[in-house]
């Protein structure tokens, strides 16, 4: 552990998320063949969509997770996976953008992919960086040191979260509960699904490779289930209330497109206070942790504040 | 080996794909959730295009090239990934036919997803096959006797074929080969990568989960890449000439698109001719196997009549 990983109050968790960031931007460059490759339309387009401004939060939740359990192994042989919950996290907004899907014309203040490449590469760049991450996590030379049963049980978590019964399925949900009148049941069913099932399986994924025992890897996956869930209130109070400068897309357009939310439907100060118990919730799941979960808990708060 | 696998005169091909479909459609069905899951339509979506007529060539393939290296393991094992590799091909097809790419209405008779289900949920049908795909493979309580490295390595080549520099940068250089001035090199290379590699890949999995040789996996991946071409250039041959019952969609299509094709390029006869002269050369890659290749060699002799 070559960082400085002061007790609580000393770590500075914007300058720990800025390294991590760094690294993962490093190695996502690294892994994607460039436009001087054919098609290069397509490498342009991935290149596009994967440094539009994402902030890595899968990457990092991972790496954090291999840490809080104390990783037996580098964490040189973890960026793989890591990069590849950012190649599926992009894709997933890449379709989601469509304007068969959600008709986003802009994502994080720039034009989404098919506004700048149209439809059909903008699918494709999708399908492209979905297969393409499975291939990085199957780069066993990038993963020296690691146990080829213990990274295909990650790979098998990581494709179930983004698959039928995690991502896309909540994807679906979420496209079909549109302008119908909806429930808290449904309503946080479809974002464990859509959000939640990926931010758990980025912090298990950290912890199995790092040689974690089932009862941290347990402990993290309570805590992602909550913070996802964080997420994801802070986001719908934002789009009700935050300015177009910090979400970078318009306010109101949830409620314009009659979309259910939590403000919606518990009002927008019990959401607040929901988020706030549910942080207070998570931090108890890293108990059993000691100061190597300071950016997890950090993090936990920061989700809340949604300045993540 | 239980099957009669008598010398090559003797073979009933029809028969032995029959069976060998039978297998993969009874294993697909036992995968696949069903529609009493949730989100139920997106299962019945994904089971419509699984069940939609598919020849099933790429997991009977993987099969015939197991048996062909003489296999070492149950072919029980080599189930997920060859239905696996039908996922991935399925989705491709779903994502070919939209709006926003190819625009067909039709496939093999039946009305494409996106008819029936809406671009929306065709979209996300693709997206939850091509990643099942990959959750199927790594389920390794269903490979029993495989060793996890060998997995891992399959798992790889069938990413990289399906991905960015195989099937789905294929699909991009055909887009953007539309209505140009084609040529012979361009259109090889975009079936190598569009369907060629899927193919090849599918022959290759076979082989090295069936722990063959180096040299037989090198044959059988030679081999691929001709019977490869040979399907695309008479699927060529039947879009202008073939009748739409056998094709399942319009002909003439690919001409009023201004689809480079090689009845185009060539001629109708100098692109049979090179059809069957590919396919005697496929059967030289695999001189080196004894009978258990006879349906391989078989396969290559109807590929060009396009009778499968």
């Amino acid at each position: 552990m070559e960082r400085k990983m002061n007790p609580e109050s000393g770590l500075d968790l914007n300058a720990y998320i800025k390294e991590k960031k760094l690294r993962i931007d490093e190695a996502i460059d690294r892994y994607l063949p460039g436009e001087e490759e054919s098609p290069g339309e397509l490498f342009k387009a991935m290149r596009y969509s994967l440094f539009a401004g994402g902030k890595r939060i899968r990457p990092i939740l991972c790496l954090a997770a291999a840490e809080a359990v104390g990783t037996s192994v580098s964490s040189d042989c973890l960026l793989p996976v890591a990069c590849a919950l950012e190649y599926i996290h992009t894709y997933s907004l890449i379709h989601d953008d469509l304007p068969a899907m959600d008709n986003d014309d802009y994502r994080r203040g720039k034009p989404t992919s098919h506004k700048v490449f149209g439809d059909a590469l903008a699918i494709l760049a999708g399908d492209a960086l979905l297969t393409e991450a499975f291939e990085l996590m199957t780069r066993t030379d990038f993963h020296t040191g690691l146990a080829p049963e213990i990274l295909l049980r990650v790979i098998r978590e990581i494709a179930a979260a983004a698959g039928a019964f995690g991502m896309v399925g909540g994807q679906v949900e979420d496209l079909r509960a549109e302008g119908k009148p909806g429930n808290l049941d449904t309503l946080n069913r479809i974002h464990n699904r859509k959000t939640g099932a990926m931010i758990v399986v980025s912090l298990r994924a950290g912890a199995i490779l790092s040689g974690g025992s089932e009862q941290a890897v347990s402990a993290l996956t309570d805590y992602g289930h909550k913070i996802g869930l964080v997420f994801q209130i802070a986001d719908d109070i934002l789009n009700v209330e935050g300015d177009r400068t910090v979400l970078g897309k318009s306010t109101g357009s949830d409620a314009s497109r009659g979309k259910m939310t939590f403000p919606l439907l518990m009002g927008l100060e019990p959401s607040r206070q929901k988020a706030f118990a549910l942080v207070e919730e998570a931090l108890r799941d890293l108990d059993g942790f000691d100061n190597r979960a300071t950016p997890l808990r950090l993090m936990a708060r920061y989700f809340v504040e949604r300045r993540l």
